[in-house]
C-alpha cells in the first residue's frame, strides 16, 4: 500500500538545489581540520532526536493500539529482499528501487514497500488467512520535499487481512480502521474516498478508451485533486492521444461523487450497466456502504469516481483517505508559499487479489485487502504542533531524582536508588562524585523529572528522606521505610 | 558495541553447502510452473511469524523499561550511513560491510552497528551528553551459523551513556542494567567478566610485546575461552612470532581472574606496577568494584584478565556477560553435536573515549560508554524454551469474538462489534454473512480467545447476549447494558 501524497512540486528545483549548495556548504566547513569527510546523514534520510521518538512512539501506540484492538498478529521481514521478488510489482517506480552492490552472492534490493514482502511471506509459507499489521521503514530513491515530511527512508504502517470470505466484511474493516485512526489522533476533519478498480475499468471501457491506454489514463484521473477537469482533460487528449470526446465522457463519470445512492444511479446507468466488471464493482460497492453504515463510520466515507490509485496490483475497492484543510490551514499556507503538511492523502488502500498469485508456483491466489497509515504526514503534523504550541515535551520517564547537598554521599545515593530501581521506581543519580544540589535541582527543571529525594547526614541519622516536588518547591520528610509507596503514590496523582 | 559471539565453528562449511544444496534445490523446485524465481529470503535473513513476534515484544519490553526505569531517552538514525562514516572504524571487519549500488548520488553502506551511527550523531548535532538507548537492526556480511541464532541482519540493542563524569560512575551503571536485565529474563545463572584495555596494553608492554603487535596479541588472548592457554601461546608464538619467555610471562597474567583483591594485588606487582596506563586501569577496576558493591551487583562481576574485547574503539573499561552452562544443556549439547545457543555472550561492551572525537572536525572527545543487549541469542533461548514447553503462545489479544448460531445476523454482530471496539474491547468477528457456531468456537481455540459474545433472535428480542467461557464452555445471559462492563471485569481476572 502506497500512502504517500502524489503533490504538485513546484519549486522542487529549488529545494533540490538549496540541499546542493548546503552540501557543498558542509564540505567547506569541515575542511580545516583534520576531518575530511560530510557530517551528515545520508540523503534523503534523517536522525530521530529523542523529542521526535517520543511523538514518534505515542503516534505507533494509538496505531498500534487500534491493530490489537481487531485482533491482529504482527510479522517481520528483512530490510532487504531477492532483487527478482521486488521486480515487476512496481511499474514506472521500480526505477526507484535502492539496489545493494553486487558483492558476491545474491542480487538485493531494499524494500520498496511493505505489501509485496507480504505477499512474499504468504505464499513462501503458504498461509491462505491472516490478518496482520507490519509497522517497517521502506526505500525509495525519489526526490522528496523533506520539508513536506517526505523521505527516501520512512515508515509504513500495513493492516491487512488474507484470507478467502464473503465480499466486502474485510473490506468495510479496513475503513473503520481508518476512521478510528483518525479519530483518535485528532487531526482535524477528514473524508475517506472510495472507488473500485473495476468501476474504473468498465467506465474507461464503456467510454472508448483502448486497453492498452487503461493505465496512463488512470494515472491521469488521479490527479483530479490537483488540478480542474480542464487540465485533466488537455492531458488526456495532448498527451495521452485520447480523442476530445473520449475525454468528455471520462469526464462526466469522474466528476461525480456520492455515496451508495451514487452506485444506485449508475447501476441504472445506459452506457456503464453495458460492463459486467462495472456493474460487480458498483453492487460490491453498495454492499459496501451497507457495511459502513452497521459499523458506523459511513458519515466520513464519499464514493469517488475520481480516485484512481497508481499501483498495478489492486483488483477491487481502493481507498484513501485526507485530511479536510480549515480556513486557518490555508491562509498559514498562502503566507509562507508552500504547502502545509496538513494536506493530503493521510492512509490509503485496497484490495489485491492476485499479487500472493505471483509468488505462487501453482498460481494459488490469496485474496488480500489492506490499508497504510501515512505515519510520516502524522508525524510531521504532530511536529508542528508541539513546536507551536511550545508545550515541553519529556523525553525520558524518570519519576524521581536522588540527590544531596553534601559531600561524600555517592555511596548513599547509589545504595538508596539501587533500592528504587529494584521495587520499579524510575530513578537517576547525577554521575558526579561531588554533585551542587543546584546543578540536580537544574537537571530536574530541564528533564521534567516531578520529584527529588535528597538525603544529607541529618537524614541518614533520623531514616528520612527529604521529598521535594519540584514544580511547587514544597519539601517533606518521609520515612524511608515508606519511600517507595510515597513515590508510588506521587505519581499515580500526576 | 558488537554482543556477537565469537565461537570456534568447525562445521561451518557443512552449514554452508547445506544451504547452497537447499538453495538449488529451491530453484529445481519452482521450475514446473510459470515461477522462475526462488522464493526465499535473502542469505543469512529470515522472517519473524507471530509467534516470534510475540516472544520478540515480550523481550523487548523488558529491556527498554530496564532502559527507562534508568532514565534513558532512545534516538533512531537511518538504516544506511555515508560510506565514509563507516570507513575505519572496524578495522579487518570492515570487509563485512553491505555497500549498496552506486546509482548516481552519494555512496551507501548499511549500518554495521549503533555505535558508529551514535558517535556520527553526537558529532553532527554537538552533544556533550546524554543517556540513550537505541534497537535497530544492523547488518554483517558474515556467514554466521543460523542454527545458533545469529544472521546477517539482526538486532542490537544498544545503552550508551556520552558525558563528561566522574570516573566508573556510568560505567558502573551499564553493568547494572546487564545485571537487572540477566536478572529479569530468568536465562539462568550468569556473569559479567570485566577487563580494561588500560590494563592489557600495560601487561602487554611490561610482558615486552612490541607495540605494533598489542592489537593481534590481544585477538590471541580473546579466544582464551574457547581453547586452553597452550593453543593460545602456541598461536602467539607460531603465527604471530612472540618469543615463547614472553608469551608465558602473558600467560601468568591472563590466567588469573578475581575481583577487587586481584585489583589490589596487580597495583603491587612488581612488573605490571611500571606501566602507568597499567596502574590508572587497576585504580579505576578496584573503584569499579567499589560502586557495584553500593548498587549490589558486585556478585556476578569477574575480573578477568582474558577478556579483551576485539573492537578497535575501546579505551577503558570493557565487559561482556556469558550465560554459565548447566549439567542438562552440557548434555543436550553433546547429543546434538552442536553448541546450544544458551551458551557464550549475552551482553557486551565497555568504554570508547575517542570514537566521537574522530567525526568532530577539531577533534573534541565525548567520553562515552555502553552495552549491547545480544538480544538475538536470548530470542534464541526463548524460543527453544517455548517450543520445549509446549505452551502456546497467544499471538493475538482479542478478548472476545462476537458470534451467532443463526443466519442473517451480520448487521447485528457489526454493530455490536463496533459497540465493543468504541469501548476499547478487543474483539473480532469472522468475516463470513452466516459463518457456523463450531467454526466460530474452533477459531477461538486455535487463536485463544477467552470469551464468545453470542446473539440470537432471542437474545436480540430479551436484550441480552449469551456470553460464553470458551476453556469451560459455561453459558450465561448478560443484558446487553452490562456487557462491556462485564467483559472488562472478566478480562481483568484472567
Amino acid at each position: 500500500m502506497n500512502a504517500r501524497v502524489m503533490c504538485s512540486l513546484p519549486n522542487e528545483q529549488v529545494t533540490e538545489a538549496l540541499a546542493k549548495l548546503l552540501e557543498l556548504k558542509a564540505q567547506l566547513g569541515t575542511n580545516d581540520g583534520k576531518q575530511t569527510f560530510v557530517l551528515k546523514t545520508p540523503k534523503g534520510t534523517r536522525d530521530y532526536n529523542p523529542k521526535q521518538m517520543a511523538i514518534r512512539e505515542k503516534v505507533f501506540s494509538t496505531i498500534i493500539n487500534c491493530f490489537k484492538r481487531h485482533g491482529a498478529e504482527t510479522i517481520d521481514t528483512p530490510v532487504f529482499e531477492l532483487k527478482e521478488t521486488l521486480t515487476g510489482k512496481y511499474g514506472e517506480d521500480s526505477k526507484l528501487i535502492y539496489d545493494l552492490k553486487d558483492q558476491g552472492g545474491e542480487l538485493l534490493s531494499l524494500r520498496y514497500d511493505l505489501t509485496v514482502p507480504f505477499a512474499r511471506y504468504l505464499a513462501m509459507n503458504k498461509i491462505t488467512n491472516i490478518k496482520r499489521y507490519h509497522i517497517a521503514k521502506v526505500y525509495r530513491r525519489d526526490n522528496p520535499a523533506m520539508t513536506r515530511g517526505r523521505y527516501r527512508e520512512f515508515y509504513q504502517c500495513d493492516f491487512d487481512i488474507a484470507g478467502q470470505y464473503d465480499p466486502m466484511i474485510p473490506d468495510a474493516e479496513c475503513l473503520k480502521i481508518v476512521h478510528e485512526i483518525f479519530s483518535e489522533l485528532q487531526l482535524g476533519d477528514f473524508v475517506i474516498k472510495v472507488n473500485d478498480r473495476r468501476v474504473l475499468d468498465g467506465m474507461f471501457e464503456v467510454c472508448g478508451v483502448p486497453a492498452d491506454k487503461f493505465r496512463t489514463i488512470c494515472s491521469a484521473v488521479d490527479k483530479m485533486d490537483k488540478m480542474p477537469w480542464e487540465e485533466v482533460k488537455n492531458e488526456m487528449v495532448a498527451e495521452k492521444g485520447l480523442s476530445p470526446e473520449t475525454a468528455d465522457k471520462i469526464g462526466e463519470y469522474v466528476q461525480l461523487s456520492g455515496a451508495t445512492e451514487l452506485a444506485d444511479k449508475l447501476l441504472q446507468d445506459d452506457k456503464l450497466s453495458q460492463s459486467k466488471v462495472a456493474l460487480e464493482g458498483l453492487a460490491d460497492m453498495k454492499q459496501l456502504f451497507e457495511y459502513l453504515t452497521f459499523l458506523g463510520v459511513e458519515d466520513k466515507v464519499v464514493f469517488d469516481l475520481s480516485l484512481a490509485r497508481g499501483l498495478d496490483y489492486y483488483t477491487g475497492v481502493i481507498y484513501e483517505a485526507v485530511l479536510v484543510q480549515n480556513q486557518a490551514d490555508t491562509q498559514m499556507q498562502q503566507n509562507e508559499h508552500c504547502e502545509p503538511v496538513g494536506v493530503g492523502s493521510v492512509a490509503a488502500g485496497g484490495r489485491y487479489d492476485g499479487l500472493v498469485g505471483m509468488f505462487d508456483p501453482k498460481n494459488r491466489k490469496v485474496p488480500c485487502v489492506g490499508v497504510s497509515i501515512g505515519i510520516e504526514r502524522i508525524f510531521s503534523i504532530m511536529e508542528q504542533r508541539m513546536e507551536a504550541s511550545e508545550k515541553k515535551i519529556r523525553t525520558t520517564e524518570t519519576q524521581v531524582l536522588v540527590a544531596t547537598a553534601q559531600k561524600k554521599l555517592l555511596e548513599e545515593r547509589m545504595k538508596l536508588v539501587a533500592e528504587l530501581w529494584k521495587h520499579g521506581i524510575k530513578a537517576e543519580i547525577t554521575y558526579k562524585k561531588n554533585p551542587k544540589l543546584l546543578n540536580q535541582l537544574q537537571y530536574c527543571e530541564e528533564t521534567g523529572i516531578p520529584l527529588v529525594a535528597i538525603i544529607g547526614e541529618q537524614e541518614l541519622q533520623d531514616g528520612v528522606v527529604k521529598l521535594r516536588v519540584v514544580s511547587t518547591r514544597e519539601e517533606v520528610d518521609v520515612a524511608r521505610v515508606n519511600l517507595i509507596e510515597e513515590i508510588k503514590k506521587r505519581s499515580c496523582q500526576s
